[in-house]
């Protein structure tokens, strides 16, 4: 739906361009959404990408296109356009967005950029940069609607129409103290609903979630989730307010969240790297293969040890695929299972004994029925009772013993404070083919009597 | 911090309910969110479950809790609940989550159910129940503020105090014409910020984003997501506004899409199954390992073809694992990064050219790094060097190979409208496997000359 419409809109903004249209130009940015206009930016060359960009007549407009144009079109656009303009953009946007854009900006121009705002009387940014990108601190806005406990409903109206109208999102009234702490929060529609001279503290509620500013993002996404609020406070260690976390930011950090333990699993770095360069993209997957590489060279030894048996039985090689692909498989299922189970809060690490139990017991039960099926393949094929009840043996250890290993993994990272993710994909991957292999040559080996 | 404090909860009330406590525990489940208590009931007996559930006073709450419970302690615990109790739960609950609840039954129960809700007259519930559970029209609320043109800020905010006090998330009021038609919106801030007698139609925003009721979820989160919006209205052919859909729905929709791609591509079914018993999970997990089963064996015929070149060179089995490791690995990152990539938007269908031949060009360096390596490692190991050439080239062919199949796949389910999660994870790997296995014996075979 989306992308059809783009697509032609790229096109009609690629034929005015040529043709030089600045009026019907100037039209169609200021009937097109900031998350369109990026989509179309993206299509351009970079020359036409500044005119375009110039073109934009409001000002907030240029600073919702930054927040919405990815990490590669954004870079080189930045470095074209004029100091001044872009502290001008800057001004004008929520502090959060702006703490955003000057931390991924290179060090030199950000710098430039926070010493031409401070001089313009900006200290909010820079507070803001203090905390980490991935803590409740580096994600909130500052702008957000406090009051005394004593203002009536009718003076806070007052207020949000003269004072607050440049707030965000405005959902919640933050009611303060005289040192600036939290003690309670209105809706907007409580302030409609009641008579005009009730002070808040009257109707205010008292039981509010807050965080602190170094709490991890992700942690308070799923506070935010769990209560279906739409944002959260965020104090300071004496409980002061200091800023709030949206719902708009929590979408985008689950998404991104989940982006990346996926992209973790799979041993290709944290960040989405569809669009970076071959180069990149190969410079980010190379030390993940190195795991499967170096562990498929210990299989290489572990095999080079049984060779006085597989000289004799070259066949049982055939075999080595199945065991390793099964093993893979449950491993894979158990891991995926436990480190989604552990982000999203259906398993917790206190269940340890549980999950890794459950899990063993169904690698064991699915271990005995493929191991009936390979097993009878095995015999069908080659009439040999003791390779069939070896290879059938071989696949419930290495089933069994995939699924523990795969269970096992997340939950001992993450009981070490160590993000299940990265390290469960190709480790436990790789382990597991090691040992299936391990397994099948020590059994085939001793019912061989070798 | 929030299992902690949960943990302490749940002794808490065990140790009251043993005592018989009943003023204390009430008290408490007075000062617990629904989300928390839902927590203390899963870890109870069902006896107990029920005898705490009865305690509960505010039958919001009770419906609060019946939308937080997970499946397995929801069920047999709604079992024991009376008929009458339950529909004065449902009747105080929003549309949306009593169709969720609902749909969640038993078909006897959940008839037995909307008989009787019928009765007393909410035809509603009933119109909500027949669109499709993943639907736009399936998860949206019919709760919301809708207004003529012609009424002025004053006279709305007046309905807002009377009629709308029970709308679950009011951010927007939305102004319809006299067929119930949709022609705009504006936000509770506005209202508050206009003078009392401008009428909507002056002041209220044209240019609404809307869905039609068989819209997929996820491209109504994803609407959302972009757009930074806290609701966005349904509508019927004739543009009739039949409900919204707000944002917090959308952030499960995208927990939810995020856990079930990731558990599709690791072949464990679409639901979470962590809270199933072990013999619901094995069967759910069996299917899924058939097919890494099937592509096993076949692999194992593949390799039952080159029996000659295996008997007299035995040591080629060695190699077996780290071939199909490199192929596998890459393979799953090739599709990680297109299965995620396709479900952000970051990749559509329309780049598959450039998607793939930069996932092959990657696949093609990373083999060459790899195959310098392996092939180094097999030259040291055998000092023949049509042994290390094969096992280098084998390498290539292996990694290149999964990395077309990895980035093919899941773009070419896309195109067919076919789950690119559901289909890629187990299917790639085993093909990735066989083809692996059957290059490395070809080329080896070919050297040798056999």
């Amino acid at each position: 739906m989306l992308n059809g419409s783009n697509r032609i809109l790229v096109e009609s903004v690629k034929r005015l361009l040529r043709r030089g249209a600045t009026t019907n130009l100037r039209n169609i940015i200021s009937k097109t959404h900031a998350a369109d206009l990026a989509a179309v930016i993206r299509a351009l060359s970079l020359d036409n990408q500044l005119h375009l960009y110039n073109l934009i007549e409001d000002t907030e407009k240029k600073g919702d296109l930054f927040s919405e144009l990815d990490e590669d079109t954004f870079l080189p656009l930045i470095e074209t356009i004029d100091l001044d303009d872009i502290v001008a953009v800057l001004e004008l946007m929520a502090t959060d967005d702006v703490a955003d854009l000057i931390g991924r900006l290179p060090d030199e121009k950000a710098d430039a950029i926070l010493e031409k705002m401070k001089r313009e009387g900006s200290e909010e940014i820079e507070g803001l940069l203090k905390y980490d990108d991935d803590t409740a601190g580096g994600i909130m806005v500052t702008d957000f609607m406090a009051f005394e406990q004593d203002v009536t409903a009718k003076e806070a109206i007052e207020q949000i129409q003269t004072e607050y109208h440049d707030v965000e999102m405005p959902f919640y009234l933050y009611v303060v103290d005289e040192y600036g702490k939290l003690v309670g929060v209105s809706s907007l529609r409580q302030l409609v609903v009641v008579p005009a001279e009730t002070p808040l503290k009257r109707f205010m509620s008292t039981n509010v979630f807050t965080v602190g500013t170094d709490i991890d993002q992700e942690e308070v996404a799923k506070l935010v989730a769990r209560y279906d609020i739409l944002a959260v406070p965020v104090v300071d260690e004496t409980n002061r307010l200091v800023g709030i976390v949206t719902v708009d930011d929590v979408i985008d950090i689950f998404r991104q969240e989940a982006t990346e333990d996926m992209l973790k699993m799979a041993g290709v770095g944290e960040e989405f790297i569809e669009t970076q360069t071959v180069m990149r993209s190969t410079k980010t997957r190379l030390p993940w293969l190195l795991a499967s590489c170096l562990g498929g060279i210990f299989a290489f030894f572990v095999i080079g040890k049984f060779e006085g048996t597989l000289d004799r039985y070259a066949y049982l090689a055939a075999f080595i695929p199945v065991i390793m692909g099964m093993g893979g498989n449950i491993g894979t299922q158990s891991s995926t299972i436990v480190v989604r189970g552990l982000a999203t809060g259906r398993i917790i690490t206190r269940d340890f004994w549980t999950v890794v139990s459950k899990e063993c017991a169904i690698g064991l039960i699915l271990g005995l029925i493929y191991a009936l099926l390979i097993g009878s393949v095995a015999q069908l094929s080659y009439s040999m009772i003791w390779l069939a009840l070896a290879v059938g043996l071989a696949v419930i250890c290495s089933m069994t013993v995939a699924a523990l290993v795969g269970s096992c993994v997340p939950l001992l990272m993450a009981r070490a404070n160590i993000d299940p993710a990265v390290a469960t994909g190709p480790f436990v991957t790789t382990s597991i083919d090691i040992i299936s292999v391990y397994f099948y040559f020590l059994i085939a080996t001793t019912f061989l009597g070798i």
